[in-house]
């Protein structure tokens, strides 16, 4: 019942083009520096997925992609590129729904979106294509390492990426990457203002962190990273797979 | 390509419970006078929707429901309370998914979510149960109006309620009604700083704003509004019914 307090975003600008083999960690630290702008204890950091799998090499060069007949088939059919659809085929554990030009895939890490979340966007104008980083809580633990060693300060770090949802339109930025803090808040056994027992409500805290984020950092700015102070979150190891749903109680699959 | 500014999202205490026939806007307005808060042009009101239902009368006392048998036996099946099945039901357009003790309906308005939005949580300890506003961006509009008669300050209004996601663990808020802003921010056919032109990108800033609100308010602590500062957001009339995906675009109806 304790009174919220302010929260804030703070876009990260001044983070140059990353390249494989980059510290993000590094790059993040300069552009800090340069902004004038230092992390505070409490803070939380947010950074798109996109800088992350550059400086880790996820990415892959579309003309050494060789797309099999029937992701060809079907990207012509409907408009596509038929690299991003072998590309995103090749990322996926499995498809959960190849219709009307959509395609939608569960991916080697359990998360279910467009893709695989193969994406031609802001990477180096249409001749590679970005992949998810290959362990996003792995890189999220990393980078929070990171800065832990340089600052002294253990900062909860969050990596995001843009998904669209069924039956809603638009993409909402979310959690792919958690390392220090807890991506549920779970309100299971506490009792509201009334007196009521609250029975089935967890929220995606990371999940409404990392919308923050897009709402701070854009989508054509060059701000792939924002400082998120003020939120109280509840420390713990992290872990985005805490936000994914098993399949056996999915009713979407 | 212009730096984003910081986003600032402010906790209003101090709204006292809301009765039927109470004016939203006065008792925000009294709140923020109580806690030195003003209203700012460039700001955006973000209200839980259950504000809005009680001062709207859209609250259903539980011992005035009589469940049909159909809905008594799957409640009694899953261990759910039949008589919110039954609001569920007789608030919905269609049923999505009736399975594992779980309802997801699609509700008068066209928004896809369980218990058609029906909720014990936060109204007076488990004898009524508060429901969706019947026109939620009606809602938001009058709520806008309201605040520009009393500050002479355009002030868009997003009415919040949270969801939970296919796929996704945890629920998030999300806008159900919009006014005075564009509740999608629509990057096709703009160019990102490689050159390479956004096909099918647009952005849901009303959910994420939404989202934020969720972060901003918590669950358990009296707050069911907030301020947003510092968003650049998109004026125009608004509405939520843009977020909603159009049926025959959907692949999981």
């Amino acid at each position: 019942m304790a009174a919220r307090a302010l929260i804030q975003a703070i876009p990260i600008s001044g983070i140059p083009e990353v390249r494989p083999g980059d510290s993000v960690a590094s790059l993040i630290r300069a552009a800090l520096r340069k902004s004038r702008l230092r992390l505070l204890a409490g803070d939380i950091l947010v950074v798109k997925h996109k800088v992350i799998s550059k400086a880790e090499g996820a990415v892959a060069r579309l003309d050494g992609v060789n797309p099999r007949p029937k992701a060809r088939r079907w990207a012509e059919k409907w408009g596509r590129d038929a690299r991003v659809i072998e590309l995103a085929t090749q990322n996926a554990r499995g498809v959960i729904r190849m219709k009307n030009g959509v395609l939608i895939t569960e991916t080697r890490h359990g998360v279910v979106c467009a893709n695989s979340g193969v994406d031609l966007s802001n990477v180096d104008g249409g001749t590679s294509a970005v992949l998810l980083p290959t362990d996003p809580d792995g890189s999220a633990r990393r980078l929070m390492a990171a800065v832990r060693r340089a600052r002294g300060l253990r900062i909860p770090v969050i990596i995001a990426d843009s998904f669209g949802r069924p039956w809603r339109e638009g993409l909402t930025e979310a959690a792919i990457g958690v390392a220090g803090l807890e991506p549920l808040r779970d309100f299971r056994g506490q009792v509201d203002p009334h007196g009521y027992e609250l029975h089935a409500s967890a929220e995606a805290v990371a999940d409404e962190l990392a919308a923050l984020a897009g709402l701070a950092c854009g989508k054509l700015e060059r701000i792939p990273a924002c400082i998120i102070r003020g939120f109280r979150y509840q420390p713990g190891r992290g872990g985005a797979h805490k936000l994914i749903r098993p399949a056996e109680k999915d009713l979407f699959r």
